[in-house]
């Protein structure tokens, strides 16, 4: 077979067994979370671990470089480009790091990461701080070699990994503008809501019918049941494939909004999966773009659409389906349920108004952490000043509902914090944006119409996957690059208006 | 690192290597039967098929005889020279078919099996035929080649991939006795219950009952669940890796027996792969050695203990928790229940005494096909006269319920049926062998102490896996080669004594 294009088609033959072998990973990663009994767990690492290294071999072939450099001379259509352009991108990443740093941080991730399990509940700060020494040592130096190899600063080269192109400089003004008016706000909605009366639901709430409800609102809100399930796993995420979306909710007994609203979280994440360029899967330009888009789908579903009175209207009747009818269901006090506002320690436990404060003191301290200019020890400190400042909470002792709260520095993940927040504030952007194109927006969520919703993003968003940077993409979208004055907006109509 | 058997190291982590991607391709196999949407599975075919090629590659790499070679000259240990025999098996075997008919006959049997799901309903035969033929024309090509290279009569090629050693001589004695005393046994006994009163449970038995009896039975009979599942599929089956076995199995709401007992059978797989010498996983000289030996635990777990009266005693207070009381769940009747005999068409219906029947005639008729003295269109009439010989069943016209009623010929699994009936020999040589060990096993049973089956077990079988030929297996386990007089004993004792 001869094609104008051979080195292009022999790049795009690799990525598509990429994908298929990675397809494997994906389900054994999710089975894993929601199936494997604990016997399973020592076979199952060697087996993923054995299918990393295959796929890290496969990613560094030497043959690669050769093959995307005369794929650049070769005839290729704007969308070609933009897959080359994403490959390079992906081989840089994998080729970057010496495999013996790889090892060593899976090594020193994985034990930060069991011991923080049961570390956490004790709250030993101590005998975290040892275990997660040797991952940021790492980290450091990944950041070092990475920084050299792109020529960003180290914590722009962390934070590359999860939104390519996002830069301190961009981050650091964004959040400096929140930080202005976040502090405030909060008061303000917090004293707003303190003379609302808001009726508690009573329970409990048995699993089988918030399975039910769960599935349900998936419905409501789009999900393709014939290429994904919802399953139970102790942290719940979207996983699986594009073609078979594997989400996992968890629940308790005594409370289902949480359950609820977390399931309508990732059914955005879903969406976006099940909804990627079909034709493309397999190559990198048909991978969502990036961290903060994903989170601004899964925000989106979850904040701009899930909280929206009009959804509400059509939220209730399902619960009340589900558990049988209670004042607390009223659509009106369902709202008010899921707008309450209020400063806590817990991060995944907080509102979208208190969200990005938690946000931005991990981005502050992470940041200093990577360049070095801070070590673990001035942690807490630095922690408990910033929740003093931006949610006026004392947090001093109390590491387990501090620092010691999230997975994401014993995983090593720096530079994915940012993505939450900036996920928020491109939903809103979204939102907006769909407003202009069409004013009775609201109007037609309250009338159940949400296909007006979703085909607006299967359009701008779901269907260009990693065709454009995210700039461009956002540009394409919504006619600016990321604008956090929506998001601020946003806020205030909802909790001021 | 130098040691004194470099090569045979080198092979074995060859081997730790395909266990490893092994586990990953077992895990998604058993996702595709009991969890996959739909919508997924042409990507996890063509994940699957990736890894089924890179698993061959890895098989047929041409520095692996070379390496054998150089091992055999290695100071190994018995249990080292053990392995090595079985990888030179396993090797021969993926070496034996060109890449083209390999891929060739998965295309055809694919095929075959996909329309064949619809055609048995239908009881298209003509069609059936027609996707059958290509099938058969692969197979046979198959067995000619692997008769070639091993020197063996082409369906004792076909039957060695499952039952290593065993050949058609062999068969044919065996199988010809049973034909000598079955059709007469079966009559005594259809006759001998005809007086007898048997009543029926009484339905609906919830899925959620079923489940969780099907989970006591397997605690009964020993089974890890911190080491394995149980989940639902069409197909019941036991899957999964050694170290997490994955149990399936399906029920319906007017009859729990069948799905019951269909659990204990499987469980006897789970126990042979869940004991399995641990530090060996991975070489194949841990892998269970055939399948026969395989069948012969679980119809060992379904029938020689599972219908043992003494057993039943400890089964009916479990079905009585699940589903209420019921006359019909005294384990006298219980007992009659699972005793009764009644020739059908159905073979994966059929009692222990008429089940040999089904797989003598499958047997007779597949040895012609594959060593090409019959055709296909010849399976009708050849099946009816076998069908009216050996149960008395007049099957013309009723192809569905006649040569299209199993998968393994739309599946080109030529050879394996001998597999079920040796297996059922095995299991009553195993058990008249604990007997002679352990003179008051009955009693043992009665009394729940189920420990003395499975230690036997475990010592003489499941601990075993492949170090010994299935010849010398039985030897050492029962002091004596096949001998299924112990099979015609334990008919003789349980359904005429």
């Amino acid at each position: 077979m001869s094609t104008a294009t051979p080195s292009y088609d022999d790049l795009t033959g690799t990525w598509t067994r990429l994908h298929r072998l990675g397809h494997l990973q994906s389900i054994a990663g999710w089975d894993q979370a929601s199936n494997m009994p604990p016997k399973g767990n020592e076979a199952r690492a060697a087996a993923m671990a054995e299918m990393a290294a295959l796929l890290h071999r496969m990613r560094t072939d030497p043959k690669l470089p050769d093959q995307m450099a005369r794929a650049e001379q070769e005839p290729l259509s704007e969308l070609q480009r933009a897959n080359l352009r994403e490959m390079h991108r992906q081989w840089r990443a994998s080729n970057a790091l010496p495999e013996a740093l790889v090892q060593a941080q899976q090594m020193a991730t994985s034990r930060c990461e069991h011991a923080w399990r049961t570390q956490r509940p004790a709250n030993d700060w101590a005998g975290f701080v040892e275990n997660l020494r040797p991952v940021l040592a790492n980290a450091r130096q990944e950041a070092e070699l990475l920084s050299q190899l792109t020529g960003v600063r180290k914590y722009d080269a962390m934070m590359d990994r999860f939104e390519p192109g996002m830069r301190c400089e961009q981050v650091d003004q964004v959040f400096g503008e929140v930080r202005q008016w976040l502090p405030g706000l909060i008061r303000q909605v917090t004293e707003r809501q303190a003379h609302e009366e808001v009726l508690q639901p009573q329970g409990p709430f048995p699993v089988a019918q918030q399975r039910a409800l769960c599935e349900a609102v998936m419905k409501l809100v789009g999900f393709d049941f014939a290429g994904g399930r919802l399953d139970v796993s102790t942290h719940p995420f979207c996983g699986g494939v594009p073609e078979d979306v594997r989400m996992t909710t968890r629940f308790r007994e005594d409370e289902f909004l949480g359950s609820l609203m977390g399931t309508v979280h990732e059914t955005g994440h879903g969406r976006y999966e099940q909804n990627l360029p079909r034709e493309l899967l397999g190559q990198p330009v048909a991978e969502a773009r990036s961290m903060a888009l994903h989170e601004s789908q899964s925000l989106g579903f979850e904040m701009q659409l899930g909280s929206h009175p009009g959804f509400i209207q059509h939220l209730a009747p399902l619960v009340v389906q589900a558990f049988g009818e209670q004042p607390a269901f009223a659509p009106a006090n369902l709202a008010k349920l899921l707008t309450r506002v209020k400063p806590g320690f817990i991060r995944v436990d907080a509102d979208e108004v208190t969200y990005p404060a938690h946000i931005i003191l991990r981005y502050e301290i992470e940041k200093l952490l990577i360049e070095g200019e801070i070590e673990i020890e001035d942690v807490p400190a630095l922690w408990d000043a910033r929740m003093h400042e931006l949610l006026g909470l004392d947090t001093r002792g109390n590491f387990k509902d501090g620092p010691m709260q999230d997975v994401h520095w014993p995983e090593a993940l720096f530079g994915y914090f940012p993505c939450y927040s900036l996920g928020a504030m491109y939903a809103a952007q979204w939102f907006a944006a769909m407003r202009r194109a069409m004013p009775d927006l609201d109007a037609r969520i309250v009338r159940g119409e949400l296909g007006a919703v979703f085909d607006w993003l299967r359009e701008n968003i779901w269907s260009q996957a990693s065709r454009w940077t995210t700039d461009e993409l956002a540009r394409r979208a919504s006619g600016e690059p990321l604008n956090p004055a929506h998001f601020k907006a946003h806020l205030e109509r909802r909790y001021l208006g």
